[in-house]
């Protein structure tokens, strides 16, 4: 696709947005325990497991696809900030009016691109936000192994703060990664009933 | 391809390892100035630069593989570090001794990884650093665009820090972006120019 010069400026403009990403954190640790993860790093991280867990994706998963859904699918934090996957209870992330919210971030996001691309883009968030198609699922099956394997890394730190307990990271967690990663999942749920059988929670 | 139990095994302690290189900090600033950008994030920002400047390859670039060697490209700075661009008045950066130990440092980190996963990483990694095939050079453009955007952004701090001129820029930056993205330098330029005329360069 050929693009104009307005069309550039446009790009650098919304290429220069994304740089905000790097100041949204998240509720995970580095595994060094150093300092908070940001969502625009854990966006890379992702990126690097699709490419080296693309044995495990079931038919019909297109890696390059997934690959670009993990780059753009955090995007909307820079509106709406990380939505903890355990704050609240597990009663926040995924709230109507979060979703609204982040809904509209993306329509922003999104609309300061070239409108042929910001609607592709958009329609790819849009995609993996739904998590129905085999890449989409596959995508959210990653974010959702990422994040278990910092915290299994670093003692936890990341669920402590919101006092989650084994039940919790089951139903919330690996209920997801079981549609998309299902080895991946069964590796990790020996080490995660190790990690809360050896008192890894709040307070214990 | 299908990986046994180890494999999944040194797959996940490769991706832990990984993790270091969201403690590997650049020369440059995140455009609000904040902190130091580091290689993680910086790599993460260059994979959404070749999706969103994508229509600017040229014949024969595969943007898929470009998004691949962009994600591992700076892997080796977990053993190596960030060697800016413009550090030792410009010769630091590709120096043989540098080169030598990013190539140990690909053999090591590379080698976690289940042999032909390894392999295959590493021979990307390689192409990557030899910027000769179509998509090398469109990767190495914008691996060299990125830091020239969040400079201009950034009133030039990561160049005062190497008493960096326009001159400088034009030789070590611009000959490179040009080879791959052409408009986009065209474009870059006007705008560099105008930063060193208004005297922005160190003690200036």
């Amino acid at each position: 696709m050929a693009y104009s010069s307005d069309d550039l400026t446009a790009q650098l403009a919304f290429l220069a947005e994304a740089d905000q990403l790097k100041s949204v954190e998240r509720a995970n640790t580095l595994i060094d325990l150093s300092r908070q993860e940001n969502s625009a790093e854990h966006s890379w991280h992702l990126t690097l497991y699709a490419m080296v867990l693309a044995g495990q994706a079931g038919p019909g998963v297109d890696i390059s696809r997934v690959i670009r859904m993990l780059i753009l699918h955090d995007l909307v934090e820079i509106d709406v900030g990380d939505v903890p996957l355990h704050s609240a209870n597990g009663q926040a992330h995924g709230a109507p009016e979060i979703q609204a919210a982040e809904a509209a971030a993306a329509r922003r996001i999104f609309g300061l691109l070239p409108e042929a691309q910001g609607a592709e883009f958009l329609a790819l968030w849009q995609e993996f936000e739904a998590a129905e198609t085999p890449d989409a699922i596959f995508a959210k099956s990653l974010d959702r192994t990422q994040p278990l394997v910092q915290n299994l890394a670093s003692d936890g730190v990341g669920w402590r703060k919101y006092d989650v307990t084994y039940d919790n990271v089951v139903s919330r967690v690996g209920s997801k990664i079981t549609r998309g990663l299902p080895r991946v999942w069964d590796h990790l749920h020996g080490k995660l009933r190790q990690h809360f059988a050896r008192g890894g929670r709040a307070g214990h």
